[in-house]
């Protein structure tokens, strides 16, 4: 299996073999350093291929490095699975593995493999930052622009029966905003990326910052196959605001900065757009044409409405959101 | 949960809570990154309490770092348990993870929290040593002493029914050799840590090495407990060679810098016997009274006799052996 991983990489002195690995920091930089696991039947189900489970659990973790502003280095990889899996599904699950590493330019230098009662994929990745420039989700001021990338409530609507193939692939393979997490690097004041949903996560920001934020939900970009299958939906913004796993990233950046903010992801050609601002206060309000919007009480996803995609698995999901 | 983890530490810029740690890794060093992964049912069982469970999982990963002579710095923490666990043994395993984190002195900068369909804890730890000092399995050259350290066949034993106490402490709270590691970094030319078995550990080493390794049985240290207990065993020495979890340190010395190797253990207390050495050729013979003790074929421990632990369990760990 080892063969199919990209094992080496920038600083990698000794990859996956010896009891550990050898690993020469890159100088000047801080380290990056986040975990994510994904499990069987809580994070994903039999419409993921083998290859989509092994994209998705290396690129969630890759969203949380591009939401430090971070360049991926080093990854270490804990799979388990049942002892009668199919050979033909570890492979599965380590080609997709191993083409979200190279795409992103993660070297996998360590690895661990375990009998299991489920299929699971524990992923550490490593990455790094100039000194001074990480994102972090605590530098938000009022008065600064809130910025979004990409489109919003895709891989929700992407878990519904029938989902368009567009749709589909916004939840199974999430692309992580790497290149624009290092293009703001220094010049936004706080990013956090999205996975647990729009306004949950913007939540989290305000309240790391001590701000409140206002989200103008006409600004939310949706694209042409969200408009689309929305239309048929009881409450078509729901998705957007709520779905989740869309790992597009949250900005706050100073008014001034918007200039420069929105060149830096033409540079990359990363979507980027104003979604509202931040000021003094606390939590999160939804304004459309200038008046609230009736949010669920907190958004606490553990209690909140069940949003479009299947709520047992969007509920688990959520609940193994706090870190420890 | 967070709060009696130790989450500060050397390099430690921001720990758990945002979307990734920061971390400035020491100067002049390079880092040591391993994981390994625990799952209740194959790693672990009913005789575990949660803080045992949390101990071993992180010590069976400072035992890795000890095996490359480095010191621990960081560790992101992986947990998935099912929906229904009692918060009192969640906060077992948390309380057991954070005193073998204390007491080797690592931080935890990332968690997750997941549901599964088993406790499990997949652990990725951080360490660091000098540039050029670091121990790998594959140093080791024809005419070196293999040296080990502490006693074997403890853990093994501590796995049967009505275990001593002293057994049954060695297999649920292993004691990874980390003071040792680092006083032999620079000196011995290569080292492995014992999970697999004495025997099937000290294969790899030579094999990593392009030699072959000669163990003196009547060298291999036991404990007086291992003594009392095996003497009812049909092969009283079987625990001690195959055993494995047993987390001690095999080394392998220039002759000439014996001296210095026991000076250095004896600085940082642990015992530190010559077991054998190392020859020409490939493989692991062991002898005993200079005649070769038969040891079953290859070692392969995914065929051999079952060891006197439960067998299942014993296996179900071996196949979790190999590294991605």
């Amino acid at each position: 299996m080892a063969r199919i991983l990209p094992l080496r990489g920038e600083g990698v002195v000794l990859s996956v073999g010896d009891d550990a690995a050898l690993l020469r920091p890159p100088a000047g930089e801080v380290l990056v350093a986040t975990v994510d696991e994904v499990v069987e039947g809580v994070h994903f189900d039999a419409r993921f291929t083998p290859a989509d489970i092994g994209w998705k659990a290396m690129a969630v973790n890759l969203s949380d490095l591009a939401a430090m502003g971070a360049r991926p280095l080093w990854a270490l990889v804990a799979l388990a699975f049942p002892g009668e899996t199919p050979a033909r599904r570890i492979l599965g699950v380590m080609t997709g593995l191993a083409a979200c590493s190279r795409r992103h330019g993660i070297a996998v230098v360590g690895g661990n493999v375990s009998r299991g009662p489920a299929l699971s994929l524990a992923i550490t990745a490593v990455g790094a930052v100039p000194e001074g420039r990480a994102l972090t989700r605590s530098g938000a001021r009022a008065g600064d622009l809130l910025l979004g990338s990409g489109v919003f409530g895709d891989a929700a609507l992407g878990m519904l029966r029938g989902a368009a193939p567009a749709l589909a692939r916004r939840q199974r393979r999430p692309t992580p905003r790497l290149l624009l997490g290092r293009a703001l690097a220094g010049l936004a004041r706080a990013a956090i990326d999205v996975s647990d949903g729009l306004v949950q996560d913007l939540g989290h920001m305000a309240a790391a910052s001590g701000v409140s934020a206002v989200l103008e939900a006409e600004r939310i970009p949706l694209s042409p196959a969200y408009r689309r299958r929305a239309r048929r939906l009881a409450d078509p913004l729901s998705a957007a605001l709520s779905g989740g796993e869309d790992y597009e990233l949250l900005l706050a950046v100073a008014p001034g900065d918007l200039p420069a903010a929105r060149a830096a992801a033409r540079r990359v050609r990363t979507p980027l757009a104003v979604l509202g601002r931040f000021e003094e206060g606390s939590g999160v309000r939804v304004v459309a044409g200038g008046r609230p919007l009736e949010v669920p009480p907190g958004h606490d996803h553990l209690r909140a409405p069940a949003p479009p995609g299947p709520s047992a698995r969007r509920r688990a999901t959520r609940r193994a959101a706090p870190p420890l």
